[in-house]
């Protein structure tokens, strides 16, 4: 048994990631990592509360479920953290109305929200959207604003598809960042914000929580910055030498999702 | 008269910038900007050197100056210095053999170039090229190499078209160093290794030679890092905030080149 593994003592509630954790994206929707099924429903049968927790903004929650139940996830919308809807929440109290540079997955999420004479951008994993034409339109419009707003739902820097790695909502932010001379409000893991949001649907403190993901900065460093305690896991985006990272050190590294539920098991009651 | 002109005694050498100070990029190859024509004939016609000094990588040294000469100028290709053949002297000197994300009209310039089984990355700006497909294929194989090298042709935030702003390489620099974690090697202004390169061209130290351009940060801050003088032109991607920029303030400010020229002619050889 690795010894940290009694770091896990006195956890009530688990946050999972879900790309590179629950399942990989890539043709046919994608495929589900080994044992990362059967890894869900027991932590569900267990006393241990547990929410999802994701950056995706390709797809709407709504087609997102869809996808993960049909791969035999146990998993409803209401479980589930994304930020396009924590953005459409900020965008109606400011008052914003967005050009959105999205994938058309989800647009659904934003069917409420007025993008009539756009005062800010909002953008996400737009995939083979962020073409030249779509960034140009984006970076042009936020050039035309006395006080130019951008919202990015996440800020990854790549994710992993079953065919490879994969350009995420990260670069491109970086691009529009660097050529507008501005800074993004970043919407997703690792904000703050977004953590207590997901903690507080579960009704739990950050020291009660673990977050589980594949990603060491924005899932592991972020919940860590929160007062979680938080485990990477070795699939997904995982590179080995994550574990060597200069700033973030997870507070455990599992195999995969089934190992660390395997852990939590064993150990969150003692 | 303009105070600050006095500074242009003893100049002997002129660099001209050529996006946005000799023409604006656009539809059916671009417009010249008012009076830059005569400008660049009137600079010919006098005792001072002259040379071409662009950061342009979307277009060969060949096609530039084809375009150039049919909208009136008096250019030649041994005149120009441009990123592309510098990058093509480290790429030999270093054995390096790239993948190319660039555009189809550099291309020629890496005719002589080994491209098989590639170690690093060249960028430039690759305009409409730069879709998700193509950065994604050089993300990953600079993510896939030991010691991944990314080669950049300038590092421009944006350049002007007739139609408006646009998005230049430096922007999609900027993303793949975020999403591997790296840092680029610029070759281009502001690089000193790129202006002393054209001094020397020229047969001047920097002291003797003034830089034009619209680029506040590339031409006119890169230029005064190397010991040059530099006057900024109120056209191209020139913005009124560029007169009040927090880390570059230029020798003098030109509404375009032909007032430029003008104090040049009185002022050089005082």
């Amino acid at each position: 048994m690795a010894a940290w593994a009694k770091r896990l003592a006195g956890v009530r509630g688990v946050l999972l990631d879900i790309s590179g954790v629950l399942y990989d994206s890539g043709e046919g929707g994608g495929t589900p990592i080994d044992g990362s099924v059967e890894a869900v429903a027991r932590l569900k049968r267990s006393q241990l509360k547990v929410r999802f927790c994701t950056n995706e903004s390709q797809k709407s929650r709504g087609e997102l479920v869809r996808l993960l139940r049909r791969l035999g996830f146990d998993i409803s919308e209401d479980e589930v953290t994304a930020p396009a809807p924590a953005a459409c929440q900020i965008l109606k109290e400011r008052g914003l109305r967005p050009h959105l540079l999205i994938h058309d997955g989800v647009r659904p999420e934003f069917d409420q929200i007025d993008t009539s004479n756009p005062n800010c951008v909002v953008m996400a994993d737009a995939g083979d959207d962020f073409s030249y034409r779509n960034m140009n339109q984006a970076f042009q419009l936020l050039m035309e604003l006395e006080r130019p707003v951008l919202i990015s739902l996440g800020k990854g820097r790549y994710y992993k598809e079953t065919s490879g790695l994969m350009l995420d909502v990260g670069a491109y932010m970086k691009a529009l960042e660097y050529a507008c001379g501005i800074e993004a409000e970043v919407v997703g893991k690792p904000s703050p914000e977004f953590f207590r949001s997901a903690l507080q649907a579960m009704g739990l403190e950050a020291h009660q929580a673990v977050m589980i993901g594949d990603d060491i900065v924005g899932d592991v460093g972020g919940a860590q910055q929160c007062g979680m305690r938080a485990l990477q896991v070795r699939t997904g985006k995982f590179r080995p030498s994550d574990e060597h990272h200069p700033e973030v050190q997870a507070d455990g590294y599992v195999d995969n999702l089934a190992e660390a539920v395997d852990l939590l098991l064993q150990h969150a009651h003692e």
